[in-house]
Formats: C-alpha cells, sequence, structure tokens
C-alpha cells in the first residue's frame, strides 16, 4: 500500500440541527393508506458523480481521504458533486482533473443511482474514463480535502472489495458495472 | 406487474432545519494538510439492514413503496433501521416479517458497506433468506408506511435493474451478492 493521509485531529464536537451539504425541507404528506396526515423529511441533495478511472496498463486511479462520517481514511473512485448548470458528464472530468490531476482518452457513462430515494432526491451517476494518463500533479483542492492519489491493477481493487477494505457502496456501484466483483453467476443458496 | 401503493398527495412544503431520521454533529478538525480548524457535518444514523427474500421457486419478495425523497413509488427489497440494543442479524428477520409477512428456513450474511462515508457513520448489512413462505397476510406496517408485497422471478428483477426500473443502491448491492446483475465477467473497455 501507499502513503495514506492523515486522520484529522478532532478539536471538539456539537449538535446543530443547521447542514450545509443538503437543503433540508420537510413535506406534509397524507398516508393514502390511513388517510392520515403526516410530515416527512426529504434532503435536497445535488446529483453526484464518479469515476472509475483505468489506465491502459489496467490500473485503477483512486484516492485516500480521511472521511469525516466514518472517522477513517477510505479508498474511493474520484467523484464529487455536480455543479449548479453543469452537465454530470462535465463533472465527471472535472472532478477527476482536480482530484487526481488525470485525464482520458475515452469516457462512457455506466447509468445512475439513487443513493437513497427514502430521503435524498437525487441521483449519482457512474462513468468509465479509460487510457487515463496524469497531466498535473498540481492537485485543485479545497479547503476540506486532503487527498492521496495512487494507482492499482483492478484485480486488486476486486480483492480488497472482497475483503470488506473498500465499503463505500457508490464506489461498488461503479465499480460493479466493470467487473464482477463477488464472483457470482447465480443465485447463491443459504441452505 | 402487480398493483402500485399510490403516490402520497402533498399537502404542503417547507425547510425546516431539525431532522428525525438522524442526528445532525459537527466536527471541529483540523485539516493536516493545511492545518486549518474547520468544521464538519456527521449525520448520525442507526445502522441499516436489507433482505435478499428468496422462495423455493427462486422468486424474490419485493416491496412497492411511495418513496418521500424521490417522491416516486419504488420496488426494493424489504430492510429497515437496526433498533437500538437489537442485532443486525435479528433485525432483518423483523424487517422481512413485519414488512412482508414471510419467514425464511435459513439465512446467511452477504457482507456490510458504508451507505455514505462522507457523511453517514452506519453500515448497512445484507442478508441472504431462503426458503421464504408467507406466514401472514397481516403486515405491521407504522403510520409512515404503505406497503404492497409481491414475488418476481430472481432473473426478471435483474432485468429490472439493468432496465434502471429498481435504482436505490442498497438494494442494488444486496442482490449483487447473489446475482451477476450487470452481466460483467471482466473489465470493459470505452474505446
Amino acid at each position: 500500500m501507499t502513503e495514506s493521509p492523515l486522520p484529522w485531529p478532532k478539536l471538539s464536537s456539537r449538535h446543530d440541527p443547521s447542514l450545509i451539504l443538503f437543503r433540508p425541507r420537510w413535506d406534509r404528506l397524507v398516508n393514502p393508506r390511513t388517510s392520515q396526515p403526516m410530515e416527512r423529511l426529504v434532503l435536497e441533495t445535488p446529483d453526484w458523480v464518479n469515476v472509475v478511472a483505468l489506465t491502459d496498463e489496467d490500473e485503477l486511479v483512486l484516492v485516500k481521504q480521511f472521511r469525516f462520517g466514518t472517522s477513517r481514511v477510505t479508498i474511493e473512485i474520484p467523484g464529487g458533486m455536480v455543479d449548479r448548470g453543469e452537465s454530470h458528464a462535465d463533472a465527471a472530468r472535472r472532478e477527476l482533473r482536480e482530484e487526481t490531476g488525470y485525464e482520458a482518452r475515452a469516457w462512457r457513462y455506466l447509468g445512475a443511482v439513487e443513493p437513497n430515494p427514502a430521503f435524498h432526491d437525487n441521483l449519482c451517476h457512474h462513468w468509465l474514463a479509460t487510457g487515463c494518463k496524469r497531466v498535473s500533479e498540481h492537485l485543485e483542492l479545497d479547503a476540506g480535502e486532503d487527498i492521496v492519489v495512487y494507482r492499482e491493477p483492478l484485480a486488486s481493487v476486486a480483492e480488497r472489495v472482497r475483503a470488506g477494505e473498500i465499503r463505500h457502496v457508490l464506489v461498488h456501484s461503479a465499480l460493479q458495472r466493470v467487473v464482477d466483483l463477488f464472483g457470482v453467476s447465480g443465485a447463491r443458496r443459504a441452505d
């Protein structure tokens, strides 16, 4: 394994209902089964993109970063939010360049998933980028990012997924459209 | 297709930062790259479970429900939150029984994923339940649920995933450990 970003020292912690990544909205709805009105929460969220970025040597371009939700350094594929007015195709190219310094020879759309239709209103779009090459050593990181970029053979990454070292479901979802992560070819039985 | 739950009429909508499904927490952290302190949001979230529930006829037990985030009726596998003090194994059995009225002959753990390590601190545990049979016509639904249960052959559900009719990434993630949803056997090329 390569170098890893450092864990972020925690100075303090407080509970506060204001948010940044999302815009919380309460909808007042009627349950048609009971005719009972109730309020339900929606976190309005911009669409997300992530990128399966392969070099000509069949290596994946990966990012390691400290994640605030789980307080752990994760291995992920590059990705981020689609900016207002930006297409998800453009966002995929921008995130790859900003987060890794790589550009690709060819792009193919892999489809979209709902991160969680219970409370998010957004999609995460998956892209495949091939023929990736590093074009810049300079990463355009914002103040909230500290990223280490590295490459790893695709087969080895699939092994890390099976071993539970890579657990981000949106990373699995994108990779799964390129490689059969779990080696299943039909239904498996529990009994 | 079978009957579908009705869309829920919206009476009104308001923005309010208070939450129920999560407990928002702001952590004050230092970015080791810049030594700059900053606040980052964590949504403290209970673990989730979902269940790939198969009958002896290789049919999946599925639930249709109106989802508030996307304002659409979705097709999903049964699942929900792990209660405080409950094991995820027990939660899987409980959610299957409460949401569908089914019980299983055998259970096998399929592993866990991080729904989003950027802001959630939880895991979603996937379970495979086989030999499923309906033991009750009565569903134990809370006031916020209106669910239609039906069965569909596993192969036909995989086709729905490929067609984009089933898009919930946590549903894909569980199913993917039982059947190769996207029919990939190695890396695919964009060029």
